[in-house]
């Protein structure tokens, strides 16, 4: 039996991206539109227009949607699926559209390390697609570290999610950046880099893992005063110190004993920085494509949705 | 002899704060300003029509400054004395205008605690009118703490100011509040402030000291998503967290073995934040307005300058 092919689509806060799927899960095609914030309520039409051509084609699609486009902003408020969590769950608590031709994936939550609710919607279908594409991920004990404007740790138990922590650490440096005299004016827009000051940014940190970030901060205004710090290069020596600090908080409270390499999901260029993060506190990682994980992830939901609407079929 | 009577002002980054006081630094009147980053170029209009009505009546009257107006953005720049220093020094290198009727006090500089260079501009004439009111600090070792925008965490030894830290925590919580998702829209222009829900924040943070700040700010998101914290307590909670790291983290940079007192110098609503986050950490505290520090500390300069032009006249 042949399955049909789909659209998967993570659609972020500020990002949509769909993908044509043939019934491999391999995408064929991709488009991208704005993302929940900017969308108004026009999620139907928005989906619509930017699938047409494809409806057309191949008539009427199913699709699979990830992202904030399940929380109480987005097209259809999904639910928070409380940790551990294995992947099936996650089909279970799909909404649906359109007579189930659409389904969104719930999110996960969970009570984190520090005692803290803790919540994610999207990066649980990326770290699924990562269960996809790294069998070993399926045995035993991992930790993943998803970067971004607000990053997630997450350990994987056999092949269950148990807890996962958030930090926002991509806002923070944007925040510093867009409106603070910590960095000089002009770091507008810019985002975490790599480069020297990154590296002495990281550096710094890990001389004194213990202290609190708010302590070393003010350094990105006091070196530049002192002339030890280009002013251009303070947004870099800000992002290394926000990483470092992510990085060893993190591994300091998830990282078991045998817990020597991390798995990092995402983009190539912010998997890059915390990889050198995590290689200054002694970790090795591996990096998996962020776009291939939610695409990956997707496709295991839509199969699983499909084998279940064939069961009722049947 | 009797000392003439002069102007006192701490006029910093948002805020001038102009006092006429009798010979033996008493504050007779007050008027209040704009800060040196709203004056444009116009320092000397701006002194001279706040002063107008004093001068006129005593006649030309001498003026002590200090704060932002002697940094590059200010009437006039003036150096930044490198630490450890003691009182004297700070009258040997002001800068002087208008023939030396006015005297603006040079900032500090340090190589903090943690290799850095830190500065500060303002908060060391307050020490050193901490160091009068309270004669006690004169002798030993002392922890001071001024908090605010930019906090400083002052080490006084003997007298003498010999290192100091920066901790921006009333900017980070401005730049959460004003521009993040972490606290409910409707926060802005929120400024530290006391409550249930902050004394929460202190005793979430105490339950783990040593993790990162990036892993707790979350949760004034995620405890307001799921309904163990009001939407308008969010700020609260973020003020606890913010001060409890920024407490903890200086005490086990800088509190020594014998430091169990911590004198707090500034307003009284935010040395009532800082002084609940001491008493957590088992600290007592006493607390010296600020205001009082500085009419104290820039009259105590202003003696030593005076002193000097009557040794010089001699």
């Amino acid at each position: 039996m042949s399955e049909p092919s789909f659209v998967a689509g993570d659609w972020g806060t500020s990002h949509l991206r769909l993908f044509l799927c043939d019934a491999h899960g391999a995408p064929l095609e991709a488009v991208t539109g704005p993302g929940v914030a900017d969308v108004g309520d026009d999620f139907a039409s928005t989906f619509d227009s930017l699938t047409s051509r494809w409806q057309e084609r191949e008539g009427p699609l199913p699709a699979i949607l990830c992202g904030m486009v399940g929380s109480s902003i987005g097209w259809m408020q999904t639910a928070y699926v409380a940790c551990p969590v294995q992947p099936a769950q996650l089909a279970n608590a799909c909404g649906a559209l359109r007579g189930g031709r659409i389904h969104i994936v719930p999110g996960l939550s969970c009570r984190n390390r520090l005692g803290a609710p803790d919540l994610m919607r999207g990066e649980e279908t990326q770290v699924l697609g990562a269960l996809q594409i790294e069998s070993s991920l399926r045995e035993g004990r991992h930790l993943l570290c998803l970067p971004g404007t607000h990053t997630k740790w997450v350990v994987l138990e056999d092949g269950s999610i148990t807890q996962f922590l958030t930090a926002p650490t991509g806002e923070l440096f944007a925040l510093i950046c867009d409106h603070s005299v910590l960095v000089e004016d002009g770091a507008h827009g810019v985002r975490l880099a790599a480069g020297a000051a990154f590296e002495e940014g990281l550096a710094e940190f890990e001389r004194y893992p213990h202290a609190q970030l708010l302590h070393r901060i003010f350094e990105c205004r006091s070196r530049r005063l002192s002339g030890e710090l280009p002013a251009e290069s303070a947004a870099n020596y800000l992002s290394g110190l926000l990483i470092a600090s992510d990085v060893n908080g993190a591994l300091s409270l998830l990282a078991g004993s045998n817990t020597r390499t991390v798995h990092l999901i995402g983009s190539r260029g912010l998997a890059h920085l915390y990889a050198k993060a995590l290689a200054a506190a002694k970790r090795e990682t591996r990096s998996i494509d962020g776009d291939a994980a939610s695409v990956a992830g997707l496709t295991h939901i839509q199969r699983l949705l499909s084998r279940q609407m064939t069961a009722y079929a049947n």
